[in-house]
This record gives structure tokens, C-alpha cells and sequence, in this order.
């Protein structure tokens, strides 16, 4: 549950109030970028005397929330959770695209293509180094070696970094060489991995589970958050069903409910989320349409040749199309508040 | 497999051409509309000798073609079908919105909903007369009544109507009274209804079943296209999947995927896809944003007492703000050449 | 709901019962073979004075049921209904075996697959005259002259015959034929077929859709039970997920579900529902553990030369294997009494 | 591939033989274990000279294998891998009982249920020391201390413990306390936690992610085995459908199809599987048929006061009844030899 306090109380009546939930024995936690200011209670299984607390002055309102996801709930914190990162915002209202290869494979690859996003307007680049491969004789990414070259690319071209971390053992590492840290889907569920990044101050990438419900997706978001990093970029990559056309199916309708329910940005990748180059453009316009705060779009220089998922990377001369119809629906949205009706 | 003639053939090689294959024993059907002409060649587990006929000077190419699908396919038809009513046209690029009530209820609510409709611009209203339900004991429609109740609402208002037929059995009374035939989801493999709407002349809105496949959708439209009729209209309206946020599972992906494949228009139904008021504006627009040639949206003057689907249904106000955003998107779009790749 | 009647009532007094009933303008239906009666009371929206019925001296209580499933509900009937055919029920708790091909192809194919079940102890036949196909290109059954074939074999060898109706416009001569009259997945959500079918006198086998909730399946089950037909097999073929080693996936959880649901009984038709030959073995002997009150197998003399599905269809040699494990684990049931517990 | 020698070759051949390969460059496997060797030749993307390595004298045939999961299919070693385990193995085609609570919860509880399953005859029991949880506010284990009291119990009461490890930062902790470690469905794709528990020598209970198709799962394993631990016992436990009578839907189907593809021994995890107390007894029978080597019960002295999964719990005398039903049907089963036909 939320409590929601009145607005301009002053100072010493929030001091006694905290301390008479101190006193009855309450675990709580602040939302002190809002408007009002919000204080998360944590149940865990007490009996907490919501009556009495309500009838205090100071207390404008007792607000349900998620017992999952309370503080990456709406009712917790009202306005959108903006990232800032030098040269780009996140979940501003102004959608953004990260572009760049499933993986970094050398240094040819990757200066080549970080200086084509970058002229194609791109402030940020994707690329792996620590892959997660489903056999394991597949390439697994150069570790070490690729996070080298990505910092390369960075310093050559200006362009962000984000790239995956898959163990609690190489969080220190990934984040000394990356401005964002993706989660990757099959470590949505992984609680300490995630808990370890919730310790951090740095951006994460947190990538949908392929069969993740609401609860669990936003679950994972909180594991983060309750740790104190609430830097979290949500991403849609397509949930698995009986479809058998798309590699995944894109589930674009996650974009309005999260909105709705959550104030973190949240960015679709249909790169993942297809595995078909044909409908990549397509779905990417569908997604800003939708509402997404931003998209993912894997290019490689000679897709047939990509070292992984080579059928889903967009060509140079695709991306320069994809980015043509992107920027002019950018600047459509811009004029049109489109945001799901809060019911 | 198709065979794709030269063009400009005269008419009389031609006619020689087709003796030559009526002798071969084959049963084939024609693409007439086509640039050049088209012609679908059945299998039917017959060995046919493709290097001979390849060999004939009039054959241009033979075309590659679902075994299941292949008359809706874009290698037996290029352009897009075109579906003209009075009025208004689907397929033709400009997108189009279809709205109304999920079920006929009484003559005020179908009357009140239809000026509601025309007077936002639309063209064709949807509403049921006969209702599949999960319980025998809830409203089915009010049949027959339903119908002219339908049929007044035209008279009165000029809006075209598209409502639903359940049984082969009362295929020629709902022909009578509507100017578009609907197949719902559950209906999507009752072959014998397809069968006999393929031998009617009156446009169709094929909707697709909740686990349909692509060659299952595609499949049943060619039950219908290989018995004569092709003024078929597909429509997405949510996947059955392990989410449990939406009611269904919309599946935009498969918009631009049908684009590629076949020549016939597709529609989404963000409504039924969803089953969530507060997210059906952003998904039309996403909708449309993919690609798709029209939306479906249910309306009812007070939804909370309709008599199904109340969650679903958009209040008048809920769709003029709708319309409102997807007007000025329309507009957009028909600057834009918005497409899947072909590859 | 169900109004449970307390037992040995007199026939005045529940004559008088009934009539109160009557009077307050109720719609209702009495299960008359159960141990002590019970009413179901349908709502149809309207305001039910439950106390006051309740306070009557005839009625024991009043029980719960689900407004979609209330007649085919162990609260109205708590007996297993058991199908009484010629020489073999079904229900009872002594599970049995239905076997034959996908379809009839030709008078020698039949008569030889029914010498072949027969001599193996399988009473029941099951082969398709009308089939439901992807492609209307494939063959769709013999029709009535693979009706005729099927009443022939039944004949000659004394098995009885399952087959599938298609449309509401066949029942009847579907009916001439055959011993069970069969609703196929795609038909599961034909209502106008199962009330046609609610309507006659003849055992129905009503498979479950391939995306059917549970209340799905049993509201199918209510439409025919409504219109008075309560002989009923369910049967579990399958249903789709992600999964891509089965055709679909045997969802046997369904049958102790059901067992504690409804009285009616259940078949497990693992040839659909794996797709795959070398586990069918196993899911029979899986599907009798967990309770089903029996099997459907397809097999055909020539699997490799079946007109359709060969690669599900058991040989004469697997079919007897097969039947050996089968009989020997029904011995073993006999002596354990399998159920799920009641909670 | 795998390169299988003809039996009874001599060392020094053998020797031989291994020099060309390496002097060819190949990177490879020795399946030692299996009747005639067995040699897992990586590709490596490589040309691979498979024409002269056939030709050569010491080569029986070459066989095919996935390239995902080599070592773990059955042309890398034909007969069951059976774990040896002090008074009980798994695999050798008597199946075992492993149950316990979900999680440990403190000593009384744990040493109550430690001696209720052991005088069931049950020789594994499993418990819960780290427990992933949706949210970050649920009980997620005692950790150390839980794992202590697993100690404790075993020690008590003889029964051998297997527990979950989450993080590769816990796999020596974890090792150290258990005699089975166990890996949960939502790391089944943590890699690094995988290779991780290749490199330590005890034996692992890999559990199937809930959306894994049947390359990922034996993926998983292959990345396991090829880090040198091949003592692996998958296990199903349900996976994530559009179904909701049950949690999850147990896919028994993959037994039979694990059994012809691979020598791992495959246990069947009902109480997760379904999370429905009253079905356990029939899936657990269904499980057997189906032919796994064991199942996983859970089972608590009060279910209503578990902390986490209450309502899939047994009671005590539920699992009484459950397994004398199991020890009847184990007994059945040995005298029938079960398995899926290869085809």
C-alpha cells in the first residue's frame, strides 16, 4: 500500500509521522521525486493498522498497490521516470532509437557500425559481448575483449553503449566499460543478478521474459528498484506462442498497460521480437504508435554474414529507410499526445 | 503452382495454351484481373510435367505457391483486391474504420449508434444478430428481428452493414439484409460454411480463429476464393496466449506479414484483440501504423449496459477522441508509402 | 445454481415445490437420475429470492454452480453418466478402446481395419467420411458413400461406428449411419451444431478446440445438454502452445480436472493429440493412469499410404503392441480405485 | 556428428586414429561409457573431411546428432546414464520418489518432514534454502542457514538432500550441504551458472523454463556435460500455456520423447507442474505410464501454513494415499517393460 501524504506539509509534522510508523515497527521506503511525496509500506505479512494511520492529518490518501510491483507502480510515483545520459533522455515523451549488431565480432565491425548509426542520427549503440547461446558450441561473444571495442567505438564515434551482463561476477566489469546494462531474457528472473544491479548507479536495459506476465515483468523491475537504482528502461522482444511466422510474437498491447500501470519508459525490440527483416520497419512504426518510449533495431554492414541471428539484422540501406519513415512519425507523434486513456 | 503467362499473349494462343493443359487432364483456375495473366495449376497429387509446360513459348515463368493457399497468394494475384461498396473502398490503401455495437439490442440502440457512427464519418457499421456465446443460457442475438433492425439502421442513416452468419442454414437471410458477411473466429474452420459463402456474391470479413496459423487463416479464405468469391476481408482479433492482461493476445506482426503474402486485404479489431477500453485507441493506431487497411471498433451509447462485452466497448466521447487521432493519422499515412520489405 | 431436494421427499410435496417455482416465473431443469433430486435454476438476469427457497422444508441446500456449465456440473448429477451401447459402455469406470483410420478411403481399407480392431477386442470403430481439411485441395472424405462403407463394415464385423458431422444440414443422415455421432475441435464453438445435436437421441463424442478454456469445453457440453441430449463424451485431442515436438500438445491434465467437474465421461485421443507414432504407446497407458475413461487410436494396414496424417497412424504390429500393455494396466485399474480427490 | 568405432578395436589403433583427428584439427569428444566408442567431433563452422574419416578401417559409421545437443543424445551413448547415489539410483529404470516442502522454514519443520518422508520409504528429500520469488517482499529462504538445517536433517534421518543453487557465487556453498543440486526454471538459460555446475562433481536436477522447447532444454544439459559432469536427471514440471485450471501445464508428452532422444533420466515435477493439490495423485500414476524415472512431490505437515506454494502442498495423509498408489503401480512397471517405440 501507498500512503500519499498532503502536499506542503512541512518538515517536522513528516518527522513525527515517519517516526510514529518507525515506531509501530513499519518497513517503508520514500518516492521523494513526486509531486506529493509517497511512502511505500511493506506489508510482509503484518497486521498494519490502516484506519488509525489514515485518520492522521498529515495523511491525504491510502492508495492500493501491486503487492509485486508497488514502487514501480503508478500510485507510487505519478510522473514518467525520465534517464538522462549525456546528449539523450529516455521516457521524456520523445521516443529514441538504439541501433547496432546482435554481437561485436572485431573492431572493423564495430567502428564500421558505430559510425553508421551515428550518421544516422543514433545516440546509442547495442552490441553484445557476453552472449547467451542456446548451444554451447555457438559463439558466446568476446567478453572482455568485445567490451574493449565497444568502448573503442564510443570513444571514436561519441555514441552510448549498451550491452548485456549474464552473471553477478562480471557486473563490476560490464559497468565500467557501459552507460546502459541490459538484462537479457532469460535473465529476467535471475533475483540476483538482478538484486546486484539494484546496487548500482548506472541505466539498466530490462528485457521482457519469453513467457512473462505482467507481474512477474514488473517484479523484476521492483527487485531492481527496491535495491535504490530506479533507472530502469523496460523492453518488450516478443513473447513465445503457438505462432510459428515470427520468431517471437511482438506483443505491442504491453506498451499502453505498462504505461497505465507503471511510470518507467518502456522500449520495444523488433529485431528479437520478429526475426523477419521484412516487417521490421512495420513494427517499428506500430510500436511508437502504440506508445513506446523508444526502439531496438539490430544492423550489421553484410547481415548475411552476421556471426548470429543474421535474418533479423536490417541492412545499412534498410536502416536508412527504417529511419527515414521513424523520424518523420517522431515528428507526427510530437504534435499528438498519444498516451492510453487512464480509466 | 502457378503459371505466369507472357504479356500480351493474343487470345487465340492462349485458348491453344489451355486446350493444351485441359488435355494434360489438369484442373487450373484463372487470375484474370492480373497484369498478366495468371493461372493456378492444382496438384492434387498428379505428376505434372512442369519441364514441358515451362518449355511452351506463351509461359513467361512458373511460380512458387503455397500448396494450401495459392489462389490468395500474391504470386497468382500482384496487386492488391480491392473491395468497392457504395460508397467506400477497403484495400485500396486508404484505411477505413468500421464501429458500432457488439450485439443488436433494441431499435433505439441500433438507431442511436448509427447516427453516432455516420456522424464521426463512418461508412459500415458492425453489430451482431446472431451471437456465438460460451454459455447457452446468455443472449445469442436477436436473429431475424436483429436483422431488420440492421437493415433500418441503413435506411435511416445510409451506413453499410457487416454482421455476423453462424450456420449454412441462414446464409441467404443474413445475404439479404447486410452488405457484408461476417465469419467470426469460431467459425473460421467450419469448411462448410465457407464453402457455401464462397458461392455467394457478396463481400466477406474472414475473422481469424484464436490459434490459427498463417496457412490456417490463408487456408480458409481459400475455401472461399476457390469456390468463386473474392471479396474477402481478413481481420486480426487477438491470439490465444498464456497473457493475462489483454483478453487476447492482438497480433500486429501478422499485419504485415499477410501484406507480403497475399493480394487481399487485412482489418484489426482492437476490441475483441484486447478486450481493455484503455488501450484500444493506441492499439488502432499501431494498427494502422502496420500497416493494416482498416480498424474495427466497438461502441455503445452506454457501455457498462450493454448486454456482452461491456469492458470492451468505447463510450461515444472515448470514440470521437479516437477517430479525432486516427483521422490525422490517416492523413499521414497517405504521404507515406508505408509497406512490408519484399525480400 | 442447484436446488438439492432432501431425499425420500413425497411426490405431493415436490409437486408443490414445483409449482412454486413456476409461480415465481422461473426457468428451470431437474436431473431426475440422481440419488436425491436436484433443480437447476437458471438466472437469466433475474432476481432469484434464494433465502426464501431456501427456507422451504423440501429443499436440502442450495449448491453453487457455474453459469456457463451448470447441467454437465457434478452439483446437478454427482453419478458418473455412463453410455450404454450394444455390448460395451462407457463410464462406467472399465476404460475402453476406440481405434481406426483418420478416414474412410475405399471399401477393402475399412473392412479390413475393422476385422483387424475387432479381432484385437475394440468394440468401437471410429473413421472420418466427412473431414475437416486445411487445404480444400486435400481430400474431405468419401462423404455419404464412405457412410455407407462404414454401416457395411459395422456389418460384417459387429463394430460400432463413430463418425464426424460437419454441418447442422447433415445430422440426420450422419445419424442414419453411425452409432456416435462426433463434433471435431474446429466445430467445438459451432453452437448452431450442438443445439441441432442436443436435439437427437444418439451418443455424441465432442472434442476439445484447440484453444478451449475449461469452461469453454464444458459450455459446449451445456449447449447440447440444454437441448436435452446428456450423452456425451468429452474427449482431450490436444490443444496448441509454443511446443514443437508434438503436433499439439496432450493436455492429460485436463481429465482428473474434469472427473472432479463434471459426471461425464472422458477419452484421451492421443494419435491428434501427439502427431507422433513412437510416443502414442506411452500416452495411452499416461492417459488411463490418469484417469480417462478411454482411448482413441489411429491405425491403418499401411500407415505410409494413409490419405491423410500417415505419420500418426499406428501399423497392425504397434496397434497389437500397443493392446497388450493397454489390457494388462485396465486389469491393474480395476483393482485400484484412481480419482482425483475431491477437495 | 558422431563417429562410432567398430567394437573391439585394439588400444594402439585406437591411438592411432585419435592422432588423425587432432592432426586434422578437430576439437572432440570421448563417449567412454558406451558399449563401442563413441567420438562427438565439434563443427566449429570447419570443413570436416567425413568421406576419408568413413573410409578409414577403425570407423563403424558416422551418426548424426544435433548440433545443440551432441553428448546428450543417445547416438553419443545409447544406454541410460543411471546416477549412483548412496541407497538409491536414478535411471536405471526403477523410479524414485523425491519430496519435501517447498521450503525449509525452520528446524522443527524441517526434521517433522524429513521423518514423515523417510518412513514413507522416500530416500531424496527436497527443500528450498535460496527461493526465487516474483516479488522482492516474499520469504526467499534462510539461505545458509537453511541449507544447515538440510544438514541437520540428513543427518537425523538419512535422507539424502537436494537443494536449489541460483548463483554461481553460491555453487561451492551449495555443493558443500547437498547431495543433489538443483537448477530452477528460471535459470535453466543461466549459462554461466550452467558451466559453472559442468565443472563440479555431483549431480544436478536441471528443471525445464517454463516456455523451453526441446533444443533449449537438452541445450542446457549439452552445456553441462560439455564442461565435463554428465550426472544430469532432467525434470519436467509444466510449462506456460494459455490453460487456467492449472498453474502450469504438465507436458507429460515430453517423457517418451526425452527417453528416445536422449540417456538422461527424466523425473516429473507434478506439484509445480499442475499447483492443484487434488490432481497430484492422478499426474504423478499418468507420469509413471508415461515412463519417467521419478517424480518430485511436494508435501508439507500443514499446507494451509505453508510460506510459499500453499495449495499445492499434500498433507500427509494425502501423500500416504499417494504413495501406496505409486508403490503399486512402481511394482506393475517392473514387470513391464515400458518405453517409446524408435522408430
Amino acid at each position: 500500500m501507498i500512503i500519499k501524504l498532503k502536499p506542503h506539509t512541512n518538515p517536522s509534522d513528516k518527522y513525527r509521522f515517519i517516526e510514529y510508523l518507525t515506531d509501530l515497527g513499519l518497513e517503508f521506503h520514500f518516492s521523494e521525486n513526486s509531486e506529493a511525496e509517497r511512502i511505500q509500506v511493506m506489508a510482509n505479512g503484518k497486521n498494519i493498522p490502516w484506519k488509525e494511520i489514515k485518520s492522521r492529518p498529515i495523511v491525504d490518501e491510502i492508495l492500493d498497490s501491486s503487492n509485486i510491483y508497488s514502487m514501480v507502480h503508478r500510485n507510487y510515483k505519478p510522473e514518467n521516470t525520465v534517464i538522462e545520459l549525456p546528449g539523450v533522455t529516455i521516457g521524456d515523451g520523445i521516443p529514441i532509437v538504439i541501433a547496432g549488431p546482435c554481437a561485436v565480432e572485431n573492431e572493423a565491425q564495430i567502428l564500421e557500425i558505430a559510425h553508421l548509426v551515428r550518421n544516422q542520427g543514433v545516440k546509442i549503440m547495442r552490441g553484445g559481448a557476453f552472449k547467451p547461446r542456446t548451444s554451447p558450441y555457438s559463439f558466446a561473444g568476446l567478453e572482455e575483449k568485445g567490451l574493449k571495442l565497444l568502448a573503442k567505438a564510443r570513444q571514436e564515434t561519441g555514441v552510448l553503449i549498451v550491452t548485456e551482463v549474464l552473471d553477478t561476477r562480471d557486473v563490476e566489469l560490464v559497468a565500467e566499460y557501459s552507460d546502459i546494462m541490459q538484462i537479457g531474457s532469460r535473465n529476467m528472473q535471475n533475483y540476483k543478478l538482478l538484486k546486484a544491479l539494484g546496487r548500482i548507479d548506472k541505466p539498466l536495459l530490462l528485457k521482457r521474459g519469453m513467457s512473462a506476465r505482467l507481474e512477474e515483468f514488473l517484479g523484476s523491475a521492483e527487485h531492481i528498484m527496491s535495491e535504490g537504482n530506479s533507472q530502469i528502461i523496460l523492453c518488450e522482444r516478443g513473447i513465445r506462442t503457438f505462432v510459428e511466422y515470427t520468431r517471437n510474437t511482438l506483443d505491442l498491447n504491453v506498451v499502453p498497460v505498462i504505461k497505465n500501470e507503471s511510470h518507467l519508459p518502456i522500449i520495444v525490440d523488433p529485431s528479437h521480437g520478429t526475426g523477419r527483416r521484412d516487417i521490421i520497419e512495420s513494427m517499428s512504426l506500430a510500436a511508437l504508435a502504440a506508445g513506446a518510449d523508444g526502439i531496438m533495431i539490430e544492423v550489421h554492414p553484410h547481415p548475411e554474414k552476421a556471426w548470429s541471428d543474421p535474418e533479423q539484422a536490417l541492412s545499412p540501406d534498410q536502416f536508412s529507410h527504417l529511419m527515414n519513415h521513424v523520424n518523420d512519425f517522431i515528428e507526427w507523434r510530437k504534435t499528438h499526445a498519444l498516451s492510453p486513456t487512464r480509466l
